[in-house]
């Protein structure tokens, strides 16, 4: 039996090499004016929070074996009251405006390490530019916000990012990865002497192999500097 | 209107200028093993999560105006249903055992700055030393532990901590709020070596008055690395 007033939903950023995707679910089409959302769903009863998202996420886009982690608990009295989300509502509740509270999860990975499926219960699943996001269902550009700004903090602190980087990697590869989460551009020399000046990675006495350019220096996280 | 499965509750640290302690209530006695707990209180149906937080601990500890953020959400589907808790549960709750979310919340304030008062819902509030924690009624140890880490972790990063001393403070001081946070003893040398390499604070042109001892070297928060 599921919970009416509890919910999880889950916010899955994806780095193809290049950009910051985040992972969308197109709801049935009951006319509602915003289809897109966030993939979630209401708590079963037997089961804890981080059970219910890793099944949420399974359930509805076939993806498992992330990392997720919370990242708020959102429970604006209103938050599943706003008309533009009342006809889906109407046809998937049996007291459509009931209150939710909402326990938000987030993850990152490597999109190139896992496969959509859609499942019955959304018409699609698919990724969506992080950068360029569209109007979701219920609060969940709020969500959303929250999510990416927990990202962006944990990307300072160097408790994520390194999850996208092979265990040797070069320094481009590593700006690769902050300009996406952090939607910026940074100069290549300035970035370079923050990285070694604060130390977030350790020189190795290698090169890349198999470039056609100059092979480049590889690099590997400071064990030091691993927090958490 | 009470919302059955959705709670709030707050774990308030509060510094005396030598120990960390932590804001507990003492359940009425109905038979129960442990009546130490949190601060908390079932969601009213028109309140937001963060309003409910600020209402309980007004209610139940007197203490009104102060900084909550949250640190978790928890939803183990036995989290009410440990026999020490079922006295208590059976006087105040119409199905016991009905499962409840709850939402944690934490602050860290200056006991000084403060007036307990207890209500008519808990017996007594009053502050127990944060390193000796007794043991709680439901999850609620686990609770304490997850804000604990959460608040180690903020100081760590310089987004807690200052808010404890005055605008202008010597190392002596702001090691005591390190000290009392990560229950350790720190070498003066290295501690403050650690403070100003890192720049954590900007030594100010001036010193400590009315103080019997050498007067000490007075400091300022780096507002550069003052994080969000």
């Amino acid at each position: 039996m599921q919970n009416p007033n509890v919910s999880v939903d889950c916010v899955v950023f994806g780095f193809d090499g290049q950009k910051l995707n985040v992972l969308l679910i197109e709801q049935e089409d009951f006319g509602q004016a915003c289809r897109f959302a966030l993939p979630g769903d209401h708590l079963e009863e037997d089961e804890d929070l981080d059970q219910s998202a890793a099944r949420v996420l399974r359930e509805l886009t076939g993806l498992s074996g992330l990392y997720l982690q919370q990242c708020g608990t959102f429970g604006d009295p209103s938050r599943v009251k706003d008309p533009k989300d009342l006809p889906w509502l109407t046809h998937v509740r049996k007291d459509p405006t009931a209150r939710v509270i909402t326990v938000a999860y987030y993850a990152l990975i490597k999109m190139t390490d896992f496969n959509l499926l859609a499942s019955s219960f959304a018409a699609r699943a698919f990724w969506h530019d992080a950068n360029e996001m569209p109007r979701l269902a219920f609060d969940h550009n709020t969500i959303f916000d929250q999510a990416l700004t927990t990202l962006r903090r944990e990307l300072s602190e160097l408790r994520v990012g390194f999850e996208l980087l092979p265990n040797k990697f070069t320094l481009s590869q590593m700006q690769a990865v902050h300009e996406a989460i952090l939607n910026s551009n940074f100069d290549k020399r300035n970035f370079r002497k923050k990285a070694l000046n604060d130390q977030w990675v350790v020189p190795l006495d290698e090169k890349q192999t198999g470039v056609v350019h100059k092979p480049a220096r590889l690099y590997m996280r400071n064990p030091e500097r691993a927090q958490n």
